[in-house]
């Protein structure tokens, strides 16, 4: 083909594109696909040309660079939601540094945490998501570009330029391979069914405080909808919605695996199957992660009821804490502060009002012990290690996330 | 407690470990987990003391260093075989750099490609692969202790030395989600799915070629089973192992995902169901590797078949190509050349026996074509570019293919 | 083979039973599976006859029999544990019978309801996975002996009296199918799994109501488990493992319909993968329903605080309807009832204390309206439809369980 | 209300249903869903009485009822395509009654059976997804209307009369049990899965026959695409696309079980996503369905290739029963039918022309075998039992199928 047949070639396909974009054609119609179409076009144009369109090319190298392409974006925006949602969480965090709430493990009251400790978990678990969607996109950025169908071509093409002008990072090491691979499908899946795991995990939170019997949070109510026959509801249609949402994310996983079980090289149409529940996920997972900033950034925080919930059990530990500074071995004190709290329960007592006389019952060494100088507050003041739920550990805690979100934003800057 | 204290429970505990090692005491019995047992050891010889143990630290966040420091030697192991893996794919490359078969696309002819070509593309996918594992090692390599049961602990304690004592890389960032995050397990299901998804397509080819009718390859005996009934079967029983046992990592990663959906935080007992799927999905993929390490190291392959099932119409594109070059659009050429095909069929001739005669009644360019010279051979020859099938990219391949491997080796040394 | 032969090998068989069961032989060993450990044990008396074993048959539809009649046992063991389980909904619900509750919805209170009502709905889901069992054994209870490996036998034998010794209700329809059909399999772990999501949801409200927030319950000590570091925890282990193992049971459905996906008739070696998930399955579902059984039998209700817990809003429903019988359609009186809710949030009020006067403000319609005469207890007895929550409706539902009860167990005794 | 009121209300409803039906009107636009645009339309009319719509019944009975309904009829278009499906596999065994292909296990040459008993099996296995089907429709025909928000309506409604005029056959037993049951949904997921795994199966053979190495078959052209490369291309399009959509089909099934996993009772909104992926699975195996429908109806059998490739070793079977029946005992005919066809292969012979004295080699007994009398044809002929490969037990079998589907199709008519 002639270098100026090439040029007129392109510039043809510049002006189709312009007319996509301006809404004046379109890929609607009877074309096998977007390919297909092109040429159509192509061929109004330029009748004698158009057919060469299709020189060192395969459809199966084409439709493996378009989803390779779409996906690249896609990844990005979801990391850019991401990111969002990671802000507010900080902002969340920094406006309720010193609310006290009781940390729950089985959902039983276990030890006082900060509020803001607790939104820096899931800080801490989109981190890692964005680490994985990277890690995906790393994958994602290969042309597969003069694969051909499955063997390359006998057309003196330059793979590397082509990847080049299109934006990939890499090209393919092996034709066969790049035409029948879908890793990257897949790995993008396995990334974003986790992060809908962590949003189903938050979500379930957000209902939990939502409830009379909680009641430490209040979502606006444009997140909530009301029922159609009880006129005092206000339902967390959001959070439920995204813990919903898990599943779909969940099952496109499982079907693309599925799909590629024993599939010989090298492209299959069974492959076609990959892209409906890609897009699917891609606008899942952005559509979840939008919820939850919305959420988020009009939530109400209860912070009394938050506080009113510590009971005095939740420094227990602390108590068998002082008990071993006092001489026992922990597993005595662990025993003796169980056998405490069985007594106040009994007594209708606090234990943190244990009397020095009520206390040497246990054990002489308790006599001397403070209990009512082991609030729920102090307990939180107490717990000195880094990454702990103290004030000063959780302030690193921001201060450390707002560096981290830094440089993520400045990572995925579109 | 005491320095000197501390010291006679290290002491303690590594003569525990050693008899253990020695099979003199074993965690069966009534110990409600190995850490009950080890503070039930260590009480028998020091009884004012074990009760210490606990100080600092949670079942919580010992489960989890336990899984990670598991699967951290585990990911070891996996990758190593993913690496021995390699190392016969890449011989069996080199050792049949020049048998030539027919290439599939829907599992019907395409081209021909070289079988090292063929070989070269599963030595691509493994690589990707072990790129995943490295990635859950890195998820994976995070010290959670010092989160103690969710909050931290109040002992004045440093999470950095214990890590850097088991060998951690990092310390957890926030101790609610240290003792809550699974996501290093997930990933590692993530990626041994697609491994195990990799191995039932190659298993799948090896059942296939093994058949009479494609006749391309031969298992060893001792890879085969025969008939309870037929005496002449010889059944390739661990492809189809490999291949079903896709299910099953499928599965438990389906499992792990379905557990943690809408878990609040912190611990829940729902988390103890990560490890069972988690150890058999290691042994599985292990397994696999071995019986497909086995199965390669021994195969026979049919050189003969394989090329005479090179079929003429392989060249088809080829020949598009030549009438490309002799001024046709690709378009026309590609109908063209679909027409030849028919008339071959129709008339029992092979597509490169057509004469000058012949092939101009298709079009006058294609009279000076010669189609005799357009053998599969010839065909492999031609495709010039990178990642291509022909000799020189492959062999090109294999070159990189060592040095890969040899990185790989490095990498992943015990 | 002569009849006198043939009974030889009988009784041979049915010593080599009872050695086996007086654990005096064991297929452990150097055997290939069951069949070859019989065949071995059976030449050691009868060395001249133990190879005819294997006339007419083959280990295609011996291994398919074996997995029919170890399937339909299991079903008849998991249907019996599920009707236990449902005779212990019957009891609670029966002694809780006029203990009111919210009833949620979104997890907010909705609309008061009876706490046997709410285990009565359990009770019917339960009911709904019987039948599924039922279908299940149905569809197992079919002998695919005397399809051989694949075609079925040329040797004269009688697979409908095969099938009627072994106690199976049909025999195959087609020797290839009966050799490759895991239908049975599949439809066992889908009932399977819709069961494990019943109980997951169960358990998921028992943890819940075992929160000090909701108080609803208390599980007795023996299905909790205390905490490594705090003293005063009391965990609902039972209910969390319950909910946390339909993760298993859904990935094993998973992995055996990967398995099936694609294989090509007749037997394949990956249908071998068919067992330990369905091994698995069956434990799991057994101890779940187990736990929840012992769970349930010992769980104490806390009847005041599900009484307390009535919030006045709760009868809003009943204030609308009286609204309509005042002359509003319906829309209207959700609209003023959800302003008299807000109302009374802003005023703190109780919906049920609002005066005439201040009735009167929202509608005149709603002046005459009485609305301290909505209590809970008063909304629970105005629902009059079957299948409701109103006493007399619960009543019936448990006179009409009790028959189902009855019903069930005669079907299922062993 | 009055009853005048009721009809206006009726007639109107009528005239809205008729002008959506004429396309005047429809949902789209701004209403929450189907249920206020009806209460919008209707207020156009009635505007004083369109908000008595909502008179005891609530959003989460309706949402429910309007699932069920759907799905009832669903069900039946998927069964009458199944049963569409079975009469073309009927069709084509009748018109291949006698025709002869080797039949595998392992994928390997087992025994010959006949084509139109290898199309009987997947009869047979449609059968069982149709009594699947049936399950699911009993399972689904269940009205909740009554249930209201979760506990029943205080309204005196008969819900056995509405469940009447919608065609239910049973009403709902529990009223929160009624709202938040989507049991039917996952049944009917669990026979669809089980259906696409069986069409999965028989693409992968129809894919393997239209192979050139196996050639038994030769799908029509329009069931078929070229290739945008490749001219001499014909691609098993229609298989492989059904062969992928299992994918899906699994996935969607997975996603809808977690979705209902640890939800609490009674509605919560998670459930909305019970309705997508039912829609797409129910589109899924009704296009699945006739896909293969269009590719059997136009299917070309190639009879000679099937016969041609029957291997003589084929019949190793037959002459070890001969063996037995000569004297030896299973096993050790099995072993040395074993070593002739060893022989055979060393020596390039067929099993069928060894010579008596060869024979004889082998064992004493042998030698008076007729080996030359053992064909496939034979072989056939042989296979007595019931249910077998034998003409006769083939012409039963579909003597019996043509019963079933008369059976079917008079259950199933619409």
């Amino acid at each position: 083909m002639k270098e100026e047949d090439a040029e007129k070639i392109a510039s043809t396909l510049e002006k189709i594109l312009l007319e996509f974009e301006q809404g004046k054609v379109s890929p609607e119609g009877p074309f096998e696909d977007v390919h297909s179409f092109v040429e159509a076009k192509l061929a109004e144009d330029l009748p004698s040309l158009a057919g060469n369109l299709r020189i060192a090319r395969s459809r199966n190298d084409l439709v493996a660079a378009d989803l390779r392409l779409f996906l690249k974006e896609a990844i990005g925006q979801v990391a850019r939601a991401v990111i969002l949602l990671q802000e507010v969480l900080l902002c969340l965090a920094r406006d309720h540094k010193d609310v006290a709430l009781p940390g729950y493990t089985h959902l039983q009251h276990a030890q006082p945490i900060l509020l803001s400790h607790h939104l820096l978990a899931y800080f801490q678990m989109l981190n890692r998501d964005l680490s994985r969607f990277a890690q995906a996109l790393a994958e994602t950025d290969v042309s597969p570009l003069g694969a051909g169908a499955l063997g390359g071509t006998s057309w003196p093409i330059d793979p590397e330029y082509t990847a080049q002008l299109l934006g990939f990072s890499r090209v393919f090491e092996n034709s066969l391979d790049a035409v029948s691979d879908r890793d990257f499908v897949i790995q993008f899946h396995g990334a974003a069914s986790i992060l809908a795991m962590h949003l189903s995990r938050f979500s379930e939170e957000l209902i939990l405080w939502s409830t009379a019997e909680f009641g430490f949070i209040e979502l606006a109510d444009e997140m909530c909808t009301g029922s159609s026959l009880m006129p005092q509801k206000k339902n967390p249609d959001l959070p439920e919605l995204v813990r919903g949402k898990s599943g779909r994310v969940f099952g496109n996983l499982m079907g693309v695996l599925t799909v590629m079980k024993a599939l010989p090289l090298a492209y299959n149409k069974d492959l076609q199957e990959d892209k409906e529940s890609l897009f699917d996920t891609v606008d899942t997972v952005l559509g979840c992660l939008d919820a939850m900033r919305a959420v988020l950034s009009s939530v109400k925080v209860n912070k009394k009821r938050m506080e009113t919930n510590l009971s005095p059990f939740l420094v227990a530990t602390d108590l068998a804490d002082e008990l071993v500074k006092a001489g026992h071995k922990f597993s005595e004190a662990h025993e003796l502060v169980g056998k405490m709290v069985q007594y106040c329960l009994d007594h209708g007592k606090r234990l943190t009002r244990l009397s020095p006389d009520e206390l040497s019952r246990f054990s002489p060494n308790a006599g001397s012990l403070k209990p009512g100088k082991l609030t729920p507050r102090a307990s939180l003041a107490r717990k000195g290690s880094r990454g702990s739920t103290r004030m000063g550990s959780v302030e690193d805690g921001i201060k450390n996330a707002e560096v981290i979100l830094r440089k993520n934003q400045k990572t995925w800057e579109s």
